[in-house]
């Protein structure tokens, strides 16, 4: 299934319409089955789906590196025409959860007190806070969202999509993916580092996240679980996220661009 | 509890380090209980809680009027401090379904066949499409979006919220709405219009939602369920929120700016 798809469109730019064929993004669901059992549907863009589904259970605190999978593959249709690339189902070691564990730990509250200071707890619990470690040079960062753009295949051909790329101290770019979902494209570019074994990030060097848009707690719990010390937004960062950062030790930057950044959480593992 | 809070950051421009009081958008869990039971928890921008809630038990099929709501009312807090802003109760007729209903219908596919044309399927089961009715004044469209922004209050203050808008064909804006997440900026717009008792939309008259960002899938269904007639983005449409509009009978306006729109389902409803 390809990730963009055609169809004509009626177009009007300085009051003209004109009848045209346009490149849209792909959406559709992807059913992700873990041993056989059903763990979520999620709508996505076709494309690393398997990059999104070891993502996307590492940063559920399903599996802890790329040692618990085993096969994965698409499930056989049972229509002949449809559906063979959406439904997925993944093996892992005996010891896995097979929940979404912050999330069901929220959800199994049961008192009447649920709040942001709940959520951050529920992702906190079992996951140590990241070591300080070393430092990442501000001018690095600067250069960063122009690096994401330049990767950005899909959006130029649509202007509809989210990416996540991952770069290291030195600025090199380790993977970029891209998604109608942010949070899918953040599970993808994960997913790459664990199928190539650099995540969970264990090493002494800085390390970065970067997304598109804005950073919401769900990103920040996600680049967490894969132990990135930094995550940075192209836009704004909500409180809780900010928060969720701080109680861990990670360091949250906001509205990066070519010379101006906000730094919410951690600004000491920042250097310039 | 507060849409927005204050927090101590680090900025960075042109290459000069400050450290200012930033205004963020808060984040947080809501919990919602449907005659006690919980429905579910969604993070959202604190504030229009129970046009939040409307909203979301229209566009999920729970309920077909605001006649269907009793008592909503805030939980009592157990502990003294925290979260009593943050779970819901209300009780719907005893006739209403309390799940979310096309997303359980996804879920409840059993063969290896799941695709998009299934999503639209779910959707589309027991909403009949919208009928052709009146038409709307591109002239009009093209203002909405100055009209959105001149109403984002939270956006200007914290560059971090999307929003959803409802206007009218003689360019009357009914409500904007502002959260987070761009579904619950949706679903709080469309409570106002249930609470009001214009939504669903019966009127032989134009109507117009816009949003900040990409139009998905899930915009589009909720708009459907909602009836209303014209959805419109600021952004891309994905081509699954295309589709689906198009088997409803709905229009889908993207890219709509100043002096430009692409029209992808309904242009028939569009006149100059």
């Amino acid at each position: 299934m390809e990730p963009t798809s055609i169809k004509e469109v009626t177009r009007y730019r300085g009051g003209f319409a004109e009848e045209v064929a346009d490149t849209l993004v792909v959406e559709e669901p992807l059913e992700i089955r873990v041993n056989n059992e059903r763990f979520s549907v999620t709508m996505r863009t076709p494309g690393d789906d398997f990059s999104l589904i070891r993502g996307l259970l590492l940063t559920e605190g399903v599996i802890a590196s790329n040692a618990d999978i085993g096969r994965m593959r698409y499930c056989e249709a049972t229509d002949s025409d449809i559906g063979e690339e959406n439904i997925v189902n993944v093996h892992v070691s005996p010891g896995c959860a097979t929940e979404r564990r912050w999330q069901r730990q929220l959800m199994s509250g049961t008192s009447c007190g649920l709040c942001g200071k709940e959520a951050i707890e529920a992702v906190s619990t079992g996951v140590a806070p990241l070591p300080q470690g070393a430092t990442f040079p501000r001018a690095v960062l600067q250069t960063l969202p122009d690096k994401l753009r330049q990767q950005q295949a899909l959006f130029s051909a649509t202007g509809g999509l989210h990416a996540a790329g991952i770069f290291t101290a030195s600025g090199e770019c380790l993977v970029v993916c891209e998604d109608i979902g942010r949070h899918n494209a953040t599970d993808k570019a994960i997913g790459h580092g664990v199928a190539e074994g650099w995540l969970p990030w264990g090493k002494d060097e800085g390390l970065a996240l970067l997304i598109s848009g804005r950073a919401s707690f769900e990103i920040v719990q996600k680049a967490l679980m894969a132990r990135i010390p930094i995550v940075c937004a192209v836009s704004a960062s909500s409180a809780l996220a900010a928060d969720l950062a701080e109680a861990n030790g990670q360091t949250l930057i906001g509205f990066l661009r070519d010379k101006a950044m906000t730094i919410y959480a951690g600004k000491e593992r920042i250097h310039d």
